[in-house]
């Protein structure tokens, strides 16, 4: 027996979720939905598919709308019974099905016949495609049902105030606040804090509750919207509150169940420290989607989620929510703004997606998305300017960071990230089979990338300069786009060393204060063999958030700052998220850098290994790739590598002629460098070397 | 104090209420949705609007949605309360609503604060549109609580039969159900019928209900759905019919409000009653849209629209209905298939636009509407063939009648369409102020219609050959291009006389069975003064129907059919509609050709009366003209008309030099034709004359 799942129109199923998970930020239980576009799923769509019956079969029909189902394009003789016996011989079912609430999808399940993704489906454009799938494949759970999953958890500490109760769960969280064995009536408002002081704060607390109670027997009360907060202060009624009593304050904790497949710890404990709390951070942050912040916005950002992609592939390596992500950003047509209206979070998206197929080899995803690729690039390509470069338009929103820039004009950071986009959309033409745009977009590709070195380029500073404006290279120079040329690969040797000596470590350039672009900017240090400096900047700034007593980290992070200035944030006192996934990149730079895992070939095939100290005395860790992992310890003169799938090359330094527990080839490359063959079969190689 | 009246994203209570009236047909219970994109309204919007308070107001907010309210771009201070004090002094009040059932709407209403159209609206991609408004004036009456009026009616006769009941409402209907004082307990089946015959087909039938009925004392039950038919038989379960009772059963009909403007009466009875036939087809279908047949398809087509657009010009002159209905069909972005599917749909569609502004001279909803037109032609340009000509790719239908026609290749009736609606959009693009496209509107109209001269017109035959297929003329003759070329007035003298007398009045071309085409066939003739032939045609076809018992007129009549054979189609038993908007063109000939009103300058600012009696001896009728309207009495010896608004023209063949009750000017055109200024002022004119 075939098994079925619920199928429907592709990426329906996502837009759906992304509208319901957009609508759901709250400021003090005012609606805040998301300034783009919310597209919306297809209401009426259509199933197809052709079976060919040795004897007749009668199939079970759940549908997840209303639906009507006929056979052979008899299309005025419908069922819609919950079984039909099909007769034997050669038909054509269709089933067409309406949902207004949530994407319409069918389970069908016979001996022979079964819902899968060999079904089509059409949004009645006169267009087919393969039906849209995931992991639902029991009849009584439709795709409309998702939810996260949730665990009860009880606070560290409830203390008892006069009005109320204040609850601290010990570390950021997020879920359902629980209030359990109530008695009495009166009403509760809830006052919720990432910071105690967040909490404590009628006037200014960002997330309230509040609710009424009237129990004469104990009951438990669950609020029915998930808060983000560490603390929560519970507040009765003055009239009431001697008649309320609560046994206990717990919380649903809801979260996407995910598994752990990278690790990392290090002789230094503060490193360990910032990692696990990195990685905490990232799992709060993903949900759905790829969360921005789960106090805020709750949105899903596509500059943010790009980072949280290149962190999930040093995590847990979940597929699902990175296309999810994709889909989700992605909208419908017709497309009248950028993603997230911010023209850098277009590119992100396409580079985005060729980091998803570096990662995974899914070229099946690449050619099904294809269409949706095209017609954003087109998008874009009727935004550049006069000088054939892109720049913002007066609807645009041109981001690059939180920080004091001029945007105005071509910035030249946009056109790298854009030059990176259409080498992308080069290699997705190729793979869809598209000669004409693949000629079309690599053309375009080396043509910006000359400009941007012949415009931006400024031999006297080192570096790439932040703009060319009316015809004029402009003064200010920032780190950003030079940080990005180096990642990028754009940048030869010589300008590798003028931009690291006057560019990254000159203390002159205005300094990057978001984690957001501290994660390029540290792994562009780590390109250019900056470790140990990488490894300060690391204890000093994620640590200093540690230090502030910090259980995840924040969107924005300025040293220098004081007290309840940590917390500010767009002029509000608590407007700051302090659980921002963008603060997460230690994990992504101790996995490429440290344990130095990174795919050679699309999906892992082949990857490098190239492990650094960083200055530190050992790391050991794990580094998912795709279907399997490496595993690797590392101190001044040994190195463990396990590998379960592919094929690996070691890359290391070592002052003497390494050698290894295995028979196999150890390459010298000269200076010192030498080569060695990783076979993912499991066993464990163990190298001998020396360095300081 | 400033009246409020609901508002929302314009386009999106008709987009939303085209959803549902979109998947409400079923055949024998099943859904069957429309087979072309079904579009929707945006779930989250924005609305705007600048204040500048003397003293501050008390405002109160009614959102059809979950809402927030903030001022003066504070969008972490948001406010959701029902009732809020804007301070004095100027403010931007900023309101995001979202809904995913129904389009998002605000009733906000102060002393000087109110919601109308001078409030803005965005979907977010950072275009603001005027919001859309109707007649939704009390906060308690949203836009989404709109429904259809209904009113109880009673059988004429009904009749018990052993298993159940057999009702007949004396003519075809449409409405909810009502069975009426019920006891007992037991179910029932309903056979809806437009016939008898299909009532009292089990099988057959296209229209079921079903109702479980257990009911101590007496009760009402009204079926959910509104189905058409003026026949119901009830059948009550066999093993429970004696336990149940029921007083009696009746209908509420459901009906569009409308103000029945135009009239027409003559000598003869028959033309009479084919003319009240009509309109009350018509008026069935005429409803949140205007609907092709109320039975089936309950859709709204682009083709019968535009008949029925044009019948509601001579008799309701309802622009509302037309506004929605062409918004309906319309749709969002992006296009990617005609109107309906249909090729010709998409031309109907601007020709309807067209006459729109004739009659009512709205500038104001062409140029709010003229990018979605704009985005319609730039999509039909993209479907030319090599030759330039617009073609039937393999996603579209080229419907031109329901007949035995080849529709392949480029077929010159969808050549003229085009040409018209190219002619239209150069009046929009100028009225839009354009002037790029409208030249290039202007070039195209004129390039296709010279083509169409040069490869269809064929000398031999004197008229327009139906097709053009690989480089060469088609053979095939058919009525369908020469009328319309002729209707739309792209024939010169020579040419219209050719095809009145080898096409249009030759018994050897195919003859037009549809009342669809029909409509068309018989306007080409009154316009080359055939009205006795007409006359004669309506009396015989329509007459047709009526003596077959006809209550309402049908999608296809062939005089030829014998018996059940009337009431077949698509191979289904009473396949046919029996209520088919667009049986009803004697509304519109009578008034334009008979009554002879039309106007001469948009929105009838000035307007032709060209009476005729097409050979009756009397005829007298009121045409409605946009505000105001004109009455006339004819026979052969006298008119009389009242014009209660603009100027007319009346134009009449007389035998001798006509005399009138008013000083006013009688001007002699030579061949016995005069003209006679007729002022709109209410006051009656009284012309002698003489005709034969």
């Amino acid at each position: 027996m075939s098994k079925a799942t619920w199928i429907w129109y592709p990426g329906d199923f996502e837009i759906w979720l992304n509208e319901k998970v957009h609508i759901r930020r709250k400021v003090r239980g005012a609606i805040y939905p998301v300034f783009w576009r919310l597209d919306r799923h297809y209401s009426s769509v259509s199933f197809c598919c052709n079976v060919d019956l040795k004897q007749e079969e009668e199939i079970s029909i759940y549908a997840d709308g209303e639906f009507s189902l006929y056979l052979d394009g008899k299309d005025s003789q419908r069922f819609t019974q919950s079984k039909l016996l099909v007769p034997a011989g050669k038909h054509e079912i269709r089933v067409a099905v309406y949902n207004n609430a949530a994407a319409p999808a069918i389970f069908i399940q016979g001996d022979t016949i079964a819902t899968n993704a060999d079904w089509l489906v059409t949004c009645q454009d006169k267009q087919w495609h393969q039906a849209g799938f995931w992991h639902f494949d029991h009849p009584d759970h439709p795709p409309s049902a998702y939810k996260l999953a949730t665990t009860e958890i009880f606070p560290e500490r409830l203390e008892k105030k006069q009005e109320g109760w204040v609850v601290d769960f010990g570390k950021e969280s997020i879920g359902y606040l629980k209030i359990n064995q109530a008695t009495g009536h009166g009403g509760l408002t809830i006052y919720y804090g990432e910071s105690l002081e967040e909490a404590l704060d009628d006037e200014n607390c960002l997330q309230t509750d509040s609710c009424l109670l009237h129990e004469s027997s104990p009951q438990n009360y669950n609020f029915p919207e998930s808060r983000a907060f560490r603390y929560v202060r519970v507040q009765a009624d003055k009239s009431r509150e001697k008649e309320l009593q609560i046994a206990s304050i717990s919380m649903l904790y809801e979260y996407l169940p995910v598994q752990d497949r990278g690790h990392f710890q290090c002789s230094d404990e503060t490193l360990n420290k910032i990692w696990e709390t990195s990685l905490y951070t990232l799992r709060l942050n993903t949900r759905e989607f790829f969360l921005d912040g789960i106090k805020r916005d709750r949105w899903v950002w596509s500059g943010d989620a790009y980072q949280s992609f290149l962190m999930n592939y040093y995590s847990y390596f979940d597929i699902d929510i990175v296309k999810r992500t994709l889909i989700s950003l992605r909208g419908k047509d017709p497309i009248t703004t950028h993603i997230n209206t911010i023209l850098d979070y277009s590119f992100y998206w396409f580079i985005g997606l060729y980091d998803y197929f570096v990662h995974t080899g899914d070229e099946a995803f690449i050619r099904a998305h294809y269409g949706s690729m095209v017609s954003l690039m087109d998008y874009c390509l009727t935004r550049l300017n006069q000088d054939g470069l892109i720049e913002g338009h007066e609807i645009d929103w041109v981001f690059v960071d939180w920080a004091d820039i001029d945007n105005q004009g071509a910035v030249c950071f946009e056109q790298l990230l854009f030059c990176r986009s259409l080498e992308a959309m080069t290699l997705f033409a190729g793979l869809a089979n598209d000669p004409s745009r693949e000629r079309q977009y690599q053309n375009l590709a080396v043509d910006i990338k000359q400009k941007t070195f012949d415009l931006y380029w400024n031999n006297e500073l080192g570096g790439l300069v932040h703009q060319y404006k009316d015809g004029q290279q402009g003064a200010q120079m920032t780190k950003h786009a030079s940080m990005f040329a180096l990642l990028l690969g754009y940048l030869n040797n010589e300008q590798k060393e003028s931009v690291k000596q006057n560019i990254l470590l000159n203390p002159n350039i205005q300094a990057i204060t978001t984690p957001y672009m501290r994660f390029y900017e540290l792994a562009a240090l780590c390109e250019i063999g900056e470790h140990k400096h990488v490894t300060n900047e690391m204890i000093n700034y994620w640590g200093g958030m540690l230090a502030l007593g910090a259980t995840t980290f924040w969107e924005t992070y300025d040293p220098t700052a004081k007290d309840l200035q940590h917390y500010e944030m767009y002029g509000l006192p608590y407007g700051k998220s302090l659980c921002h996934a963008w603060g997460a990149s230690p994990i992504y730079l101790l996995g490429k850098y440290y344990i130095g895992v990174k795919p050679s070939a699309t999906g892992y095939a082949t990857y490098d290994i190239e492990p650094n100290l960083g200055g530190l005395g050992w790391i050991k860790g794990t580094v998912p790739i795709h279907n399997g992992e490496v595993r690797l310890y590392m101190d001044t003169t040994s190195i463990r590598i396990t590998a379960t799938t592919g094929s690996g090359t070691l890359r290391i330094h070592s002052l003497m002629m390494p050698s290894t527990n295995k028979n196999g080839c150890i390459t010298p490359l000269g200076n010192d460098v030498y080569e060695i063959e990783i076979v993912g079969n499991g066993q464990e190689t163990v190298i001998q070397y020396l360095t300081l």
